[in-house]
């Protein structure tokens, strides 16, 4: 049994995290921790899981953690996270951390889109990127990895078999997504106040949004060089999941049964990517780690299209599918 | 024209005002007022006003509004509004007012439900209650109207009939609603954060909600007797309207025909109020100023349902039809 | 491991049936049917199960089920389903029936309310009644289990420990439920189509639904003697759950301590259900086996709540629950 | 007080329509017509109109017709509508179609997205653009409008600015736009089953979708050259409203000052544009006949957005914006 710790396990990461581990079999929840006023037992911080975890979320005690865990989902948020994950890994423990803050391998991105100074570079250098599905190998061995953002994990695999080809133009990648509004988190606020949010859709991020950089770095080491890509999100009235709509021009022709082909060539051996052929939808993914991809020509262009559970793929899912490659562990385990 | 002010408009009742004053034909919106930091050009403060009204939201200056008003919609919360409808009868108004401060005419639950002296009981005294289907003789002569709650009102039509009949038990009545997530008002609150209250229903104000004495205060008055009335509230996943199943013990039996019969009657000159002969639904009257009722005997019981849309026949479109009736004009106007 | 087959798998009880068994560790899918034209593959009828199951959903054979399977869930519709449980019973299988043909003992009532003739009654005398928290002692030794209605387990949970100790008057209870849209199961409707459920909220099934008469048969077995229920239930604009609130008459003044306590021993030996001490929600026990239940008393009455997932602890959840006691399996397994 | 009939009444756009007209002034329904199977009086067939309007819903007798209006709202579908459009004119009204039959000027793409002939070319050839912020003069003289497709609409007003003045590659503009489900009209489909449609978002009509060539020929006659688009429609969780999020290449650079000038230049007359300085959000313009645009420069690209009321701005306001301008009424009758 992997022993794992979540840290910062009060969020809707957490409660997810959480979730999938009760149901994993081949690794146990040992310790949670939060920040003093977040703590508490299981249930009274997170009212469904009543029952269902007898833990207690504590202030964190790296001496503690040291003895109980073996792997941490770090899950503090953004320019935070840096400040404990140097101590999470002298404690012995490999790291999957939620943040932003490994993710760049390029500090002075981080720093401008991030806006403060990065005091892990060291880390940051050798840490991991967590996508299974393009980089399974640098994860193997990690005992830091970073788990990518929401948006970064639906676009990039939306795009990855046409950029390993270099079937695309690498300056005419448009990324649309719309995701659920969990996305937020779960500080109330004007913008996902329900009579606000309900029966609404919106674009935020114009053109500033922080995942825009880290789908270009994972496009870039997918194609072997430089990508540009303009990303925009929006968010709409419903709880989770991420439809994300890629347009990008191809060099030259190709057909629908090649792209399909090359698809499910390029995903065959993937547990958790469903290359379909017909529109996917984020019912049909919400709530599991899979990604249902479609991709087809329209008028000259390629359109791709992904979907996933922003909180499970596209979080807390995808760190222990991380977390069970990490630790020689069958991928699937507690996933199903 | 009658002029109308609005004070307290940058709540979501004065959005609902001011959409209803720009259609009305009868009526004019000439002054518009909140606390200094929710002022602004109406476009700005209500995104959905832009380019539909001109005003300014300004702080409220008592002798700009005596010489530009003849009626003034005083949307101010509960405590707020006493202390300032003296001043604007004083300045010569008549004064709808929508917060609970001249509804409940027995001083001493008032103070118990909302845990304050009461500071103007000479107004509070002479105040109509403002729900016409019942009382329309006190508004037409009144120049101050105590707007009633949104739950009152759709619970009161449901069982006036009955009551006024002397048809049923008057300590079995039990107020089961469900309301929309705007009665909550426009500030964020963890309860109404969209991710939470999405997909979601819960109870709450279980056996202390506000709206409970005022629904037997007017119970009371329709049957000439004092009436006990269980309220449970409950908050459902959509934006407006309000569903209330009203259940009671006829004093003796009566049939469908003679109830539906009944109702039929009792509102037959009423423009707002539809006696239905199946269920009534809040999309039906969502938007509307509108009540649909529908009545039936069940195993014994009498079961009433209404609906109304929490906003309008529970708050502004009511608040209008009193001005209406109070200036003699039609009372439908605006709220076609 | 214990060998299931689902009967009629293509519907939404179906679904949650087989991603319930997927993670459950001691029993295993086996067999899956439907009508000829909703078979195919799993991931073919049900996207969200797209690489997750790879079983076909075929024309039931018996032959082939008696050799596969130990277990049946058995999803067909009422009155489809007593022409297919005796052939199943025959092949060996225990059986664990979601419909309503093994729910009400008195065929007179069941006859009336189904409005046609029960063809099955020497299997409906021995079918224990699966509602493990009040009848685990029936399920276990059973091979006929008949799985309660989703709202009969939401309001029989919420007052049973009351009628179980005769604290309230049996013709004083009212049963106002609200269920989320799936309930209408998988076939397109007006009611249901999303323009008119959507932001909407209405009742149904007004004094003839066919729960009430299985509310009160389990009202009146835990009493021990005939309890009248009046019970309406409403639809909202949400997925999955149930809201129950339940009015009773006490028959003797008690307290909140005393009711509190009473649920809290009543159920403390139940992994499944909780008693709260406020209000539950339902979107707090959505996606599990749980039913979260609150108890007060308000102006002379007992209101007492209770939130459940109708797919899950009012279907296949609760199936899967009668089923490992049937195996002497956990109780919790595949529902942690 | 212009007459007004509605022919093909019974659906989304012919409720809208009504609504607004109840409310207009300056023009009052006289008749309404649809299929006689959807026949009835407006309450019956409409709830949410009960009370407020007390017109039958009849067959069509063009002799009836031709006595009792000066105006036609025809809601009738696709195909059909121009089966009945010439026996309108005949009778002497102006007609505002809602149908496709009479947009699309060249016949080949109409009989080629809609795989049907076009049996009325003559009035096709005659037919104003109802589309007032570009085609204004057209619509004053007009008998025939061809009242444009809800997304037609929407993309069209985020972008003419830049094509009127040359800005763009006329190759280069991708729309993405997301529409609520009352789209899809009120027949129940599977798509569409609350359960289905509800917290699900997915695109649909991937490179097919018959609005494609409609904003290709309102695109191509404001640049006064073709213009390629590609169109990608989606729909999401919410009833009303559309948000098109448009991408284009400039042909050279081009300041957000100078795109926001534009815009506001280009629209400043208009009465139902509003050029906003951030995001665009369809709960800003649902219920109303206003479009809210916004444009801004992102890594070397254009992004602009709008959103409009799908059935307002998008159906039965600008057809009634259309009717206005044809009789010389004020544009905004009934429309504020």
């Amino acid at each position: 049994m992997v022993r794992v710790a979540i840290i910062g396990a009060s969020g809707y990461t957490g409660a997810e995290s959480i979730k999938i581990l009760l149901r994993h079999g081949k690794a146990e929840l040992t310790y949670l921790t939060a920040l003093p006023e977040e703590c508490g037992a299981v249930g009274d911080v997170f009212p469904q899981l009543r029952g269902r975890c007898s833990l207690q979320i504590e202030p964190l005690d790296i001496e503690k953690l040291a003895g109980v865990a073996d792997a941490a989902l770090c899950c503090l948020p953004h320019k935070v996270s840096m400040g404990f994950v140097p101590r999470l890994l002298e404690a012995g423990l490999k790291v999957i951390d939620f943040s932003a803050d490994y993710r760049l391998k390029d500090v002075a991105v981080y720093e401008k889109f991030y806006n403060v100074e990065h005091t892990d570079r060291d880390n940051l250098a050798r840490a991991a990127f967590g996508l299974p599905e393009l980089f399974r190998e640098q994860i193997k061995g990690a005992d830091l990895i970073a788990n990518p953002g929401c948006f970064p994990t639906g676009a990039s695999l939306a795009i990855a078999p046409l950029l390993k080809e270099g079937l695309i133009e690498t300056d005419s990648v448009i990324v649309n997504s719309v995701t659920g509004a969990s996305g937020a988190g779960k500080n109330p606020s004007e913008k996902f106040h329900f009579p606000n949010m309900n029966e609404n859709i919106f674009p935020y991020g114009i053109g500033v949004h922080r995942h825009m950089p880290e789908i270009e770095q994972i496009a870039g080491e997918v194609a072997g060089t430089d990508v540009r890509v303009l990303f925009q999100p929006h968010v709409g009235p419903f709880d989770r999941g991420i439809l994300s709509t890629v347009y990008s021009q191809p060099v030259k022709e190709i057909s629908n049964e090649q792209l399909t082909r090359l698809y499910k060539d390029f995903y065959s051996a993937e547990p958790f990517v469903q290359v379909r052929t017909g529109a996917p939808a984020v019912k049909d993914v919400a709530g599991t780690n899979y990604c249902h991809i479609f991709v087809t020509c329209v008028k000259g262009r390629i359109v791709s299209f992904s979907a996933i559970d922003n909180l499970i793929k596209g979080a807390s899912g995808q760190a222990i599918q991380n977390m069970n490659i990490a630790f020689g562990l069958p991928e699937q385990s507690g996933l199903a």
